[in-house]
């Protein structure tokens, strides 16, 4: 892991980019340490950069945690595969138009959680042999197909926050009774581009004996603040 | 308003039984005042005294707030009506042979809404008379069809925390859309009691432009102690 620039916020929060082999990441540390360590995700190619990303990535610090993200092959710096370009195109088309999207959804997202895991597992290791990184390990991501992955083949992930959940693949759908650490689902009761249904019945089917649910009215980009406190105050309970 | 006993808790909070008239209540004050008042109701002839009501409403206190509560006419330390004693043993017996509750429900907490409402306007007016109390009015309750009511009918109502609510009567279920104050609507999954759809229906129905649900899995009363630490913070942002 070789960091290649770093920044100092008004609150002590010490925001580093980050390079590992081809994987650029960012990582922010709190002015305490040692501290847990969250993994965040951004779905639907979003870059790392993303400033609702990076917004909920320094109030986290700024509550105590250690928080990293990495961008996925294909998005943010990293470079373009047109395959990958083409597909997110048709699915913006068809979810725009009203279009079943379920085929050019598992086509595009199922290669890119398969991608994504051993990736994150790989920065996991590199981020765990850093000084003042300490405790069990949080998941907090939009990216909920991503975290069920995750959640499954990861032992030091012990608890998790999801996002939306209306669209997720097939493969993460039957998946997710095998997940089992403390959930916190936070679905927006509105979302465009997430139907309800779909996310409580993958609440329903998650195994974990804690999970909560925290819907709120409003679309996709309509959650309220208080869900970033609410989130870390979850983390509070099982990471500390 | 006529004080009949009271008791100073460890954590400074004092808990006073009360008269007015006929209605027996209690009310706790915290140490600090003026403190936000909040109405705290139980559902299906619980009597004030009961320990889980006792326990949220202690633990709000202690967290800055006047709670008060009464007892229902036929409840607690009221009078009972043979009529609603045989209306309940109905209920109970239906609810667990697996019958339908519909009627039963429909002709026993109608008519208890429709009486309790005037009771608890007639408390709060009194209550708003003594020193110490000052601000906006909240409504917790599991009884969730009494806080609609009062949410609709009472304009200092300004934020209200509901409980289960699979069973509400038609009349608070067509009532909902009126309910325009910030809320917080808390389910339990698996309520063995409240049809998960009907609650959902009802969080749908209710015309707040600011409403959150909380879901947790587990039956009526497996509640996580932390959902009483939420509903106070939910509290703080709209009564604070």
């Amino acid at each position: 892991m070789h960091f290649t620039s770093e920044r100092l916020l008004e609150d002590g929060v010490l925001e580093r980019e980050f390079l590992l082999g081809e994987i650029p990441g960012t990582l922010w540390t709190p002015p305490s340490a040692p501290a847990p360590l969250v993994l965040m995700a951004h779905n639907n190619g979003l870059p790392k950069a993303d400033p609702r990303l990076v917004a909920r990535a320094r109030y986290t610090a700024a509550r105590g945690y250690t928080v990293a993200t990495i961008d996925a092959a294909g998005c943010g710096d990293r470079p373009r595969s047109a395959a990958a370009e083409r597909a997110r195109a048709d699915l913006r088309r068809a979810m725009r138009a009203g279009e079943p999207v379920d085929e050019i959804f598992e086509s595009l997202i199922g290669p890119l959680v398969d991608n994504a895991v051993p990736e994150w597992r790989t920065t996991l290791d590199a981020l765990l042999e850093l000084p003042g990184i300490g405790g069990p390990v949080g998941y907090s991501g939009g990216w909920t197909a991503l975290g069920i992955r995750l959640a499954v083949a990861e032992p030091r992930i012990a608890a998790a926050g999801f996002f939306a959940g209306g669209y997720v693949p097939r493969a993460q759908r039957e998946e997710a009774r095998q997940v089992t650490v403390p959930l916190l689902f936070l679905l927006q009761w509105d979302d465009e581009g997430n139907p309800r249904q779909r996310a409580l019945d993958l609440f329903d089917a998650f195994g974990s004996e804690q999970k909560t649910l925290h819907a709120n009215l409003g679309g996709h980009t309509g959650t309220p603040w208080f869900e970033l406190e609410d989130g870390c105050r979850f983390f509070d309970r099982h990471l500390k």
